[in-house]
């Protein structure tokens, strides 16, 4: 089953499922408006999300927290605190727990983090589970919803690198290379987020791409009740990637996961204020034509994910690797 | 290892580790001073805490909140949201997560809390980890550092049920039976805790029982230094316990886990003003001897409870039931 299924089994469940929908949810102060908290917790499963044979404890601690400051990058909300559940062997013991919590303290000390707790149990497989909260920064809001007719489609860095070196690594290759760093060392893009939160003067649509462009795309597409048409030839891809994956590298670029870069869609008059080499235009919304579409033109080509595409190819997460 | 022993090496690796050792942590307002929010996460993990053969899914789900709940009424904090984060076989299907979340949302509604997102992931056990947010109601400090010569201890209800109705049910035993729905059913001491924070006029000791009796009196003689007096013959125990566990109902009470009942200690003459039928004094706190000490008088008997005994008994996280 499809994790939007079981999603939308959760939502019939809940009296109230208002805060769930979007990486983080928004947690308002009562006492002061306009203020609050986000709120995301992700949780990377052994076997399913990363193999304890080709990531480091160290990198697995600093991905662990990266991974979910992502989702706070993707609110505009400044990292303030995480807990941290870790359920292990004993077998890993205490070596695995020094450089995981090593990694984890390296990110934090940079972003300037404090660790409020968590747990620790035991499992027969390793469980990393974070819960991170942060602060809000933009006075505007920012949803997967807002994405408006004529809104510029923007995104922060490559993508297809992450899946590429995952690719490689699936393959017994384990050299130093920036698509592997890209899968292990994955880094949230806590700075651009920063940046376009000050330059915002309205509501906004932002998501990471964690699960990968396209997911992303049709996402903000279908929660906006727009369509999306993107230039394939602008979307930021990598010499290195481009090498490696001559043939396949176009689908590691729309359907790979793990980037964690940022995907927003701005008004025309704030992308104009924006450093072009750091925040890349892909494409720009239109009107819906009757159903929400993620159109890609590449050269003469033109690629439609529609529901049915979307269903069939969005990253599973239910399968192993 | 012990879940202690990692403790070590995880509060040595963080550059902060202010914000580790109680049940929760504080995380103070920045715009209102002496308000903020408590956070807490604690995991369940298949196979070491529950079996699937013995609890049905719509307990797990009120379980796997009630014991973020009972870390919250610890502090005596207010519950406003939680996160949950579910890795499950896909065998498991939609029936398991419906159930799941009939249960996560019957608490949610009688306690008035949001469900604030979490994620969904695939695993090959089912491991469910949740993140509670609450309110700082008390105006005083509560931690189990607070505990002070000539204070009364006191707890809310049955030790020994919960892993009474634990060996029942691994004896294949499923009978309607009070023990057992203690144990599969517990529920956090909430309203409780908010009579207590109202009672208090002053910082004090507190934390819940879910690793056992024994054990939050020994971390709370531990971390306040100070030593512990009980008397067993005012524990609370309940009629079914004795009468089922005649021979072995006494380390029940002290060393079973999972009651979720509050321990605290407190000065008299706040004592004095709590009801007797909810509050149960069990001991007082007394001047540490040389080393802090648990003593338990039993009739004529007297059981210490020191770092030794404590370290050779105190309840296995990392072991399989």
């Amino acid at each position: 089953m499809k994790e939007t299924e079981y999603l939308e089994i959760i939502k019939k469940e809940l009296s109230d499922s208002s805060l769930i929908g979007d990486d983080c949810a928004f947690l308002p102060n009562d006492t002061t408006k306009n203020s609050g908290l986000f709120i995301t917790q992700d949780s990377l499963v052994e076997n399913i999300h990363f193999k304890l044979s080709t990531i480091t404890p160290y990198q697995l601690g600093k991905k662990s927290v990266n991974v979910n400051l992502s989702d706070l990058a993707s609110a505009c909300a400044q990292p303030l605190y995480i807990t941290i559940s870790l359920s292990l062997p004993d077998s890993l013991g205490r070596e695995f727990v020094r450089e995981f919590y090593k990694g984890v303290n390296d990110v934090c000390t940079a972003c300037n983090i404090k660790v409020a707790g968590g747990d620790l149990t035991g499992a027969d497989r390793l469980y990393i589970s974070i819960c991170a909260i942060g602060k809000k920064t933009s006075k505007y809001n920012i949803s997967r919803k807002n994405a408006k007719y004529d809104d510029i489609v923007v995104t922060t860095g490559f993508h297809g690198d992450s899946a590429g070196g995952l690719e490689l690594l699936n393959k017994g290759i384990k050299a130093d290379n920036s698509l592997i760093r890209a899968h292990l060392e994955p880094e949230a893009q806590l700075q651009k987020s920063g940046i376009l939160s000050k330059a915002a003067d309205f509501d906004f649509a932002m998501m990471d791409t964690s699960d990968g462009l396209a997911d992303a795309l049709y996402k903000i597409s279908n929660d906006s009740a727009v369509s999306v048409e993107i230039d394939f030839d602008t979307v930021p891809v990598s010499k290195e990637l481009k090498k490696l994956f001559p043939e396949t590298y176009k689908s590691l670029v729309m359907w790979g996961g793990e980037d964690y870069q940022l995907l927003f869609c701005i008004r025309p008059e704030i992308y104009k204020k924006l450093d072009k080499k750091q925040f890349f235009k892909i494409g720009r919304i239109t009107k819906p034509e009757g159903k929400n579409v993620v159109k890609i033109k590449d050269g003469e080509k033109l690629y439609i994910i529609n529901k049915e595409v979307f269903d069939q190819k969005s990253f599973k997460h239910f399968g192993e690797k």
